[in-house]
């Protein structure tokens, strides 16, 4: 399981507190943090800045890069503000572990100036992409809403070029609180998609899908073990919230993914499956 | 989600004790508390009075039957056993809340002679009956395996005339600690049957998969829940324990088998969901 960690996204208040008093050593501990806890990408997000996140992104990738030797998650709807993390990307690919592996741009959908506007960028960057499940006739309703906004994506993004494995598509989970049917939709669209195109990733947020609804890890946690049965395969989370991950861990290993168990032994002798007892 | 509530099994010390002593009044606290707390079918096993387990499961089953108007689920591979607590049921198949439901034998399989002498009894009382994958050839090792096992007998019993709505097909999931494909393999056979068969129910135990690994009740819950979202539509288990039953709470809440999430809402607000899935 692919894991983008989450927590330097600044609608977040901590990461909004240390990005905005633009302290380094804050965001470097934070970046270390979650790359130690498990996280493949770290995510960076400034989309609370508004006029000023390009400049703010691209100060946050590259403070993370002087942390960590994980790729960045770069997480914009904004064609300037991607440039710019792309291009700090780039001066920042060189590590002492050797050289960074490629960017995962988070995100591109179907809507059409959108879709025109990041697909270059992929390409001029050769980074990753998530491919949200979303045109410009709005959020998918269903799972074969989903499965046709995804699959148009894909192909138009498999057209253009782009490796398969290069692709994250997001289904976009909606609140089961607003409608329940949403979490099997996601779900169900995972399934398909990945069945169709075995090998583009499916990556989605946990936190959608309890939006409104009290004890929203449960549900999260749940979610995300239903998702992985069905294919997911990447999760953009907070790789620090003990009880997620040995959901996350343990999913793995009842599903088939985890060899002789190890990575499951292994964080029981860390410790790793103890935490979150009791807590809701 | 149908729960078949499994404490009263002798193979569990608690059960062993009180059915010894043949305590009435243990017995039937036991029995309601599992009701309570949310299970449709009330388990009865006495294997372990080897010769004695005829007699022994009568007296369960009638016990059980003067407290709860839940129907059993008859727990013996003993078709002289499986006779006797089925007389019992059907002695006790008037309550003040009207007549019992049908009880679940547990189990057929698809070997010769337990099929042969199982087969009449689920007739002759108009039982539901738990399909075990398992044949002469003995357990199934793989996905296709225990589809082409569970094909047969599901076949067979259709064949005698069982309707498809009192079967419940079990892929008798084996320990990821012994072979780390066996969850996916049993995962995939529950999804693959219930697609052949949808008004076949799946079901199963969920301790074998943890067996030989620590904290076992992680793996369970992370099972149930990714069997949950294969299809898997009845379990035995134990209701009374918490983190379980809120992973089951959340898992039908995220998988939109809760209309409205009105039973994970009921359940918070009668604090039953305050533990959970990723918990130790």
């Amino acid at each position: 399981m692919l894991i983008v960690g989450e927590r330097l996204n600044t609608s977040r208040a901590g990461a909004a507190a240390m990005v905005g008093a633009r302290d380094v050593e804050a965001v470097r501990r934070e970046a270390a943090r979650q790359v130690e806890a498990g996280a493949a990408y770290v995510d960076a997000n400034a989309g609370t800045f508004a006029a000023d996140e390009p400049e703010v992104l691209r100060w946050l990738v590259t403070t993370v890069q002087e942390a960590v030797a994980a790729p960045l998650c770069l997480d914009s709807p904004n064609p300037a503000a991607l440039r710019g993390a792309l291009e700090a990307c780039r001066a920042g690919a060189g590590t002492p572990q050797g050289l960074r592996p490629k960017p995962l741009i988070n995100s591109i959908t179907g809507e059409k100036a959108r879709f025109g506007a990041v697909l270059p960028l992929v390409r001029e960057f050769g980074a990753s992409v998530v491919a949200l499940c979303l045109d410009d006739a709005g959020m998918p309703s269903t799972a074969d809403d989903t499965v046709a906004k995804g699959s148009r994506l894909v192909e138009d993004l498999l057209g253009a070029g782009v490796a398969p494995g290069d692709i994250y598509v997001d289904p976009l989970a909606r609140s089961v609180g607003a409608d329940f049917g949403a979490g099997a939709a996601a779900v169900e669209a995972i399934r398909r998609l990945r069945s169709t195109y075995p090998d583009v990733h499916a990556i989605c947020g946990l936190s959608n899908v309890s939006y409104g609804l009290p004890r929203r890890s449960l549900l999260n946690r749940a979610f995300l073990v239903a998702a992985m049965a069905a294919g997911l395969d990447a999760v953009i989370c907070d790789p620090l919230d003990a009880s997620l991950m040995a959901a996350l861990v343990a999913a793995e290993a009842v599903l088939g993914r985890d060899r002789h168990c190890s990575r499951y032994l292994k964080a029981y002798r860390q410790g790793r499956l103890e935490q979150g007892l009791g807590q809701g």
